[in-house]
């Protein structure tokens, strides 16, 4: 069943299907009559990755969950009663005995493990809820969420184990009499029969797989189903105890923490990856699904998948890194300025960073910054693209700052824009310049290098006159008069925008006081994006006499700004009445158009090779 | 001992030890004499990451590597006969037994697992040589190839271990009674003595996990020690029976496939990330080192180290996808296919992979292609930045071109750049347009999308004259006569430079007849980068007219070229006395200029967002 276009996971999962379909080894559990009942010819796989795709193939027919419950069930037990309270009743060792073996742990007068019948019976009775019928519904609805859908119960088979669960009666006993039951045994048991008689699909149990491979977010909803804590222990105890007695060969062979139950199901996880689900009711010695086990070992083998596995490293948490001197922040500098940040401009330096971060990728940052054979004045660290911060990670953060501090060097903290991240960088104790974007943080980096190489250009004093605008500073005195006299004055008051984007070009602008900035809708975000800004002594709108091309940017003051404009049509009259003076002006815009090219092709190549 | 900055990963190592050197539990090792001699205070940790750096803390003296050479030489057992022959005489079973049991598996009649001592001298038995020298030599060399450096035999503990070494001779014989060791058994018994005798650091036990953890390549020399194949098998075995009876909670707890020795050595790796070890030499009741499982725990919990612990989605293998109408390739294009190209260029879909590609980040591929709301003609797969792919990936790769290809849309490959993937990827039975790097590809497809709209500009038949040229199409006729007057024609050979990067500017180039390329040296590779191509019609250096700055790259003939001058003395000249054909060129000028800026400013903004 597939809601999109067919590709080559669905025809990879059909040949597995194909391949493993003639299988008719094995025999339908009987030991409860309603078992008997499945048709053993059902055959379902499922696979579904973390970004929510879920691919099926074969027979999704509804069986009851039985032992693959348990994993999902530890899990809900370890979110409601925490890790303390479970381990104290329910161990996680191996243990050789059969599933259903009337013992635990003398040693520690514990059940073994969770995946055993005695430690799921208690297992059951920690999840959250005051009766019995509450902790049901408890595991209902946390089955549910795991699976992305309400889940119903097989009244029928609920009925058929509870007349012939007598050997679950025994370990309950048994687990009564070492104290880790209360007095309610027979609701205590059949709180654990309904469970097993909880109805899901192979589909269903790819999702609730995915859901732990996912860190406990159900891929599909986005619910966070159980906490991200509890999940290494579900998947630890499905790794050492999940298979039965063929636990030990399963994860040499098909390598994936795994759960199989009676009923011919078998959900596997790979952690941060997918999970996977395969559905047929013939089953082997050891009591797992016959095709079942052959389709996750080829299926594991095919999409390599073994958790063990050597990927290769991870790729690093650094999106590029670069220097100041290749690329500058939006702010329009005026000529010396833009020299002195060409020159000094690498005592800046960018490192952004992507995706989840964790020890190993931020060491990766560490020794990048520690052993930059160029030490830099400033660091400015890009945390924007960052999904996740964890506590390892965040410490070496924290050494990092320090470190620079201590030794006289300026970290820049761009701030996440997830909430998690945002949250933990927040805790840093030491105060640090944070911004919300790399182009903030480069600019004022930038203001700080000006100022230290002793560069910064002085604010101007009132009005600029145009003679003084840095487009115009090389044109002859009359020059300058023949543009002044076609000049009219605009003034615009903060927050003013000065023309919208697709606006019809209305002239060249040169900033006489104040400041503007050029911005930019960003598909997919909110804000918007500054594509520059303007202050006093720079132009923009320069297109306008040249190509007559409507408005690419809008442009929007920032503070009170006042404007010299001057328009198309004076531009005509410029040229027809002083030739010499609109080339003049052309050439410095042809200049300053071919700077911001090369600029604009060297910040390429630098982001291109970062 | 650290040979660079010490920085917070080194502090957190030198926390983690104090916290636990305090610990004086446990008792050294004395049933062979020469361990009891070891210093009970000794206590070392090493930290190695996946590209070669190595954090240490504590003290790194020589111990001998006892069982912790097990897992290794079982690689190298491995690597030298195949699974099918090892795992014919040792399983891969946990057991509930001490590790010097004197049994084996009954049910097989094989030795349980290569971590217990029976399946340790079997597994010695099975390393490459034609003797046991020779096969010890294997043994020497291979834990030197590990661990990176040339490793000793403390011949003092290998003739106390032979001394009193009848428990494994006893576990020798059981051997050779099941047929699982050959005649000589004193002599195979002392290749496992020899071999538990070879000294070892904290610090070469951490580069020996690494190298596990980095698919069997050494990552300080990176040398391939054993192939990448044997490497899930040994981590398996390190996961479910690495630290002898503990190896269930020590998964639980901290998580790593390990093996600790009575010497007080642990050796524990994390796929894809790091190798750890610690040494002291006081152990527990169960034989590991106790400050060495303290250190392990703590050291996990910190730096979040669990194999099981979810980390997240893996980041994505794809680096950036966009769109032929936003992004072009280096070809300079007269107007009419520069404007076809804008309107129809999103029929080439441009998708970049990065790094390791295995079946997950493949599979994210093929579900943004096949779904995409809008589907191109032209797909072009850069795998040039890809540095690994598995089977899995590339069969997703094959049936993606295959069903692309059935569909009339047509992929297009952009080869890897890494050896590995090229080998991979040129096995793809169907035949691909392949190019070397996506601006070929992009021009490529730019050819055929221009050809298909009927818009490819028709070769021009002889020279170029510069009324017809692109720059100066809408001048007026006595304009573009006054241009010609005053420009020189130049003729170049295939081949030939034009002019070199930073060359004085000597003109502007209108190219009548060929075609010319301007290249870049890419820092750290050894092609040179196509900045632009240009052909008849088309003009290139006019700011050489405009700002008189050095030439910002090198021009290249690729054809017998010819080109029509206009040199800076020629311009002025111009402007002197035609001052209207010079405002009118200025003016082209500017507008090409803003043109290649606005489209400079998309494609960042492409680019940004892709």
């Amino acid at each position: 069943m597939v809601d999109r276009t067919p590709g080559p996971i669905d025809r990879l999962l059909e040949e597995a299907w194909a391949l493993v379909a003639g299988n008719d080894e094995g025999v339908v559990a009987d030991y409860i009559p309603e078992l008997a009942k499945a048709d053993p010819a059902t055959f379902g796989l499922g696979l579904a990755t973390l970004d929510g795709a879920v691919y099926t193939t074969g027979d999704l027919v509804p069986f009851t969950i039985q032992s693959v419950s348990k994993p999902f069930v530890y899990a809900l037990a370890l979110a409601d009663r925490g890790p303390a309270a479970v381990l104290d009743r329910v161990g996680a060792e191996p243990t050789g005995d059969p599933f259903n073996t009337i013992s635990l742990d003398q040693a520690s007068g514990r059940a073994f493990n969770p995946m055993v019948n005695a430690g799921a019976i208690v297992t059951a009775t920690l999840v959250g809820g005051d009766t019995r019928a509450e902790q049901f519904d408890r595991i209902l609805d946390g089955l549910s969420s795991f699976a992305g859908r309400p889940l119903d119960v097989d009244e029928a088979v609920y009925a058929s184990e509870r007349d012939t669960g007598d050997r679950n009666r025994a370990i309950a006993y048994l687990m009564r009499s070492a104290g880790l039951l209360d007095e309610d045994v027979d609701a205590q048991v059949e709180l654990y029969f309904r469970q097993c008689s909880i109805l899901v699909t192979a589909r269903d149990l790819a999702v609730m797989a995915a859901t732990l491979a996912n860190a406990g977010v159900n891929p599909v909803t986005g619910e966070q189903v159980v906490p991200r804590s509890v999940v290494a222990p579900v998947l630890t105890v499905m790794s050492t105890c999940g298979m039965y007695d063929y636990a030990g060969e399963w994860l040499y062979r098909v390598g994936l923490p795994a759960k199989s139950g009676v009923s011919g199901g078998i959900a596997a996880a790979l952690p941060g990856q997918l999970g996977l689900a395969a559905h047929s009711p013939r089953l082997d010695a050891r009591g797992n699904s016959v095709r079942g086990v052959a389709a996750a070992e080829l299926l594991s083998e095919r999409l390599g998948l073994h958790l063990l596995r050597p990927n290769g490293r991870p790729r690093p948490g650094v999106r590029r890194t670069y220097r100041g001197d290749a690329v500058h922040s939006k702010r329009t500098r005026q000529r010396g300025e833009a020299a002195c940040l060409e020159d000094a401009g690498s005592a800046i330096a960018v490192h952004e960073l992507l995706g989840d971060q964790s020890f190993v990728s931020v060491e990766v940052l560490v020794r990048a910054v520690l052993a930059d054979p160029v030490p830099a004045r400033w660091w400015i660290l890009d945390l924007s693209r960052v999904s996740r911060i964890d506590l390892a990670a965040r410490a070496l953060f924290d050494g990092l700052v320090q470190q620079l501090q201590d030794s006289g060097q300026q970290p820049v903290l761009v701030e996440p824009r997830a909430r998690g991240p945002r949250e933990v960088m927040g805790q840093l104790s030491t105060a640090l310049p944070r911004f919300p974007d790399v182009d903030r943080a480069l600019e004022w980096c930038e203001a700080e290098l000006l100022l230290a190489e002793g560069r910064r250009a002085e604010l101007a004093e009132g009005l600029v006159p145009l003679a003084e605008q840095d487009l115009l500073r090389d044109l002859p005195v009359d020059a300058v008069g023949a543009i002044e006299q076609r000049a009219v004055t605009r003034v615009f008051t903060a927050g003013t925008v000065v023309f919208e984007e697709g606006a019809p070009a209305d002239g060249l602008y040169f900033v006489g006081a104040g400041e503007v900035m050029a911005d930019l809708r960003v598909r997919g975000q909110r804000d918007r994006r500054r594509l520059s800004s303007v202050a006093a002594g720079s132009a923009f709108g320069e297109l306008a006499l040249v190509d007559g091309r409507p408005r690419s940017t809008r442009i929007v003051a920032v503070e009170p700004t006042i404007c010299h404009v001057l328009a198309p049509e004076a531009f005509e009259g410029l040229r027809r009445e002083a030739p010499e003076a609109a080339a003049g002006l052309l050439l410095a815009i042809a200049r300053s158009l071919s700077q911001r090219l090369r600029a604009s092709t060297a910040e390429v190549a630098a982001l291109e090779e970062a």
